[in-house]
């Protein structure tokens, strides 16, 4: 009888970082695609847009004028999801209606001043440039005593719901922890209540160990593709060592940090020969005044393309409805990826 | 002081049937739209097409050729993401990578010969012969004993990755419960051990009695927008009755399913004048062999349109690395939807 294997055979994979599972179909790939393909933009973006509310020296919609800033700009989102204002309170109906209040804070990045640029087009000096103020937005706006999570994020690409081709980011701060670093809270803490070591620091050794699933690595970061990754390219930036968040970074490791994800991108942006569309994202500790000793920073790229620059995966019935599927193996996506470093 | 009020502050939602939470943020979608518009397909389709797997007559990717159906027809996904074969079997190293082997069944199901229909355009007593078939598979997959939970579900639109126009739908059957509705078990098994009654009937009974999240009803099910709506006009469409499964609808609830079914999706095209996009899913007990008392049958839209028939919700940054976020109330999205009945 044919024994079972990862490469052959559909199976589930358990996400150790979340508790969730991802079915993994290798053979389905093969299916002939007739399907939506998405609209490649080859646009020669200006150097400069005087129509993009991003640029320096333009207007935005609330009447602000953006300074001449010369590497990055943050701003409060003049269309906020979360306001400071909101005042406390909850609405409830028996058990099962249930609502509360939600305070927070959204900020805008820009990660340039150039418009026709993306992360893997400018220098490590300037992707430093934007981790210093990521560390200086996460740990003022964390210290403020409504905070208790504070979610870095970039959605790079029309197809990704990004308004705005000028290279940005997003900051949404707020002061219930969301579901996925919720998720990932309970989990780490009972590996490390269990342990007594970081999930991630005995996962990454796992994977330095078998080297299937790494793309790239330097002196303190590791982008692999997780064990569970549910988009075909999916990746994590891990930290070498385990601390909780960027404050705790050190300047080397900011570098690091810089460089890893300069690299990471132009791997993307060569698999396609095209401007890889993702949406990524930091997690770490919660801002809720506690140690969290548990908890190991780590970076998500979650890019939608599966076969080529047009046609992506498709997250829609079985996955919205049961659980995540994906159709080819974690293997041989990193390995794919390997091949562009 | 203002006080909190759900219809202008930003609040998160508790979803009674997962146990997760969704973001609301009432006034962002005032935010002006600059990005990715969909594609809208407004061309006439023939009634037939000779270049269409789907329709009668046909010849499919394994060399097989379609019966001349009249109504509805099944069969085995030439692509499945999940198969009979699949030999038991798992893999682990440590407690950090996990996975195990998956054996199941895909179905594809044809709504109807006429690849020109969909759903909110054929008649209630074809509709009618769809919940047929899927009650006959539910049961027939259900009684394998190595199926322990079958998934029902449609994606409609190339949006939602439908690569097919011809009406049809898909059935996933496997041996594991999924994510999803095992979280969903598990919140109902709690809230019938608390109460000895279903989670979904006495939420209807306070969803029916309050009328703002209702969007039309009749003998024996109810189509609701959920107090915890992820999807703009998401909706889900409750049985009355507190029964398990499919498999124990009467002739009445069926004739009623089938005929809410296509009014629900009626309104659906109106509301942006356009052949609708959603996933589709029903959830019901596992065919796990138990018996599952807290079970209670019910069916899940899930839209992506937000602002017309081009510009849909993207679930991108924060949501993915966060938890769901929506722009508009589930009440107010509920009032457009009745006033479209
Ligand atoms: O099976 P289809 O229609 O080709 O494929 C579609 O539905 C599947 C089940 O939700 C998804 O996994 C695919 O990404 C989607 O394109
Ligand atoms: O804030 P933006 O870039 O206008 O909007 C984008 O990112 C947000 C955060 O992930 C999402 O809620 C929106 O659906 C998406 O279009």
């Amino acid at each position: 009888m044919e024994s079972f294997d990862l490469n052959d055979h559909s199976h589930r994979r358990y996400n150790a970082l979340t508790g969730d599972w991802v079915l993994v179909s290798p053979h389905r790939s093969k299916r002939p695609w007739q399907g939506q393909q998405e609209a490649v933009t080859i646009e020669e973006r200006p150097q400069y847009d005087p129509g993009c509310y991003l640029c320096p020296g333009n207007l935005r919609a609330n009447g602000e004028t953006n300074p001449d800033y010369p590497s990055t700009f943050v701003f409060t989102n003049d269309f906020a999801a979360l306001q400071s204002e909101t005042p406390a309170g909850s609405f409830t109906k028996g058990n099962l209606i249930k609502a509360e209040s939600e305070r927070g804070i959204c900020q805008v990045i820009c990660f340039s001043p150039r418009h026709d640029l993306t992360l893997s087009e400018i220098s490590v000096p300037e992707i430093r440039k934007v981790v210093d103020l990521w560390q200086q937005q996460y740990l003022e706006l964390g210290a403020l005593d409504y905070i208790n999570y504070v979610q870095i994020f970039e959605n790079k690409g029309q197809v990704m719901g990004s308004s705005n081709p000028h290279p940005h980011g997003q900051i949404w701060a707020q002061s219930s922890v969301p579901v996925e670093p919720a998720k990932e809270t309970v989990q780490q803490a009972q590996y490390f209540q269990e342990n007594g070591r970081s999930l991630l620091a005995d996962y990454l050794a796992l994977e330095l160990e078998e080297k299937t699933r790494i793309v790239l690595e330097n002196e303190h970061f590791v982008a692999l593709i997780p064990f569970w990754a549910v988009w075909p390219f999916e990746t994590m930036i891990v930290s070498k060592r385990h601390f909780q968040h960027l404050g705790q970074m050190t300047d080397a490791e900011k570098d690091a940090f810089a460089a890893i994800m300069k690299q990471l991108s132009e791997v993307y942006d060569r698999l396609f020969q095209t401007s890889f569309p993702y949406s990524a994202g930091l997690h770490q500790s919660p801002t809720d005044g506690q140690e969290h000793p548990e908890w190991h920073f780590h970076m998500h790229f979650y890019p939608p393309l599966l076969r080529s620059a047009t046609v992506k995966k498709f997250m829609v019935g079985y996955e919205l409805m049961g659980n995540p599927q994906r159709d080819i193996t974690p293997e041989s996506a990193a390995e794919r990826l390997r091949g562009l470093v």
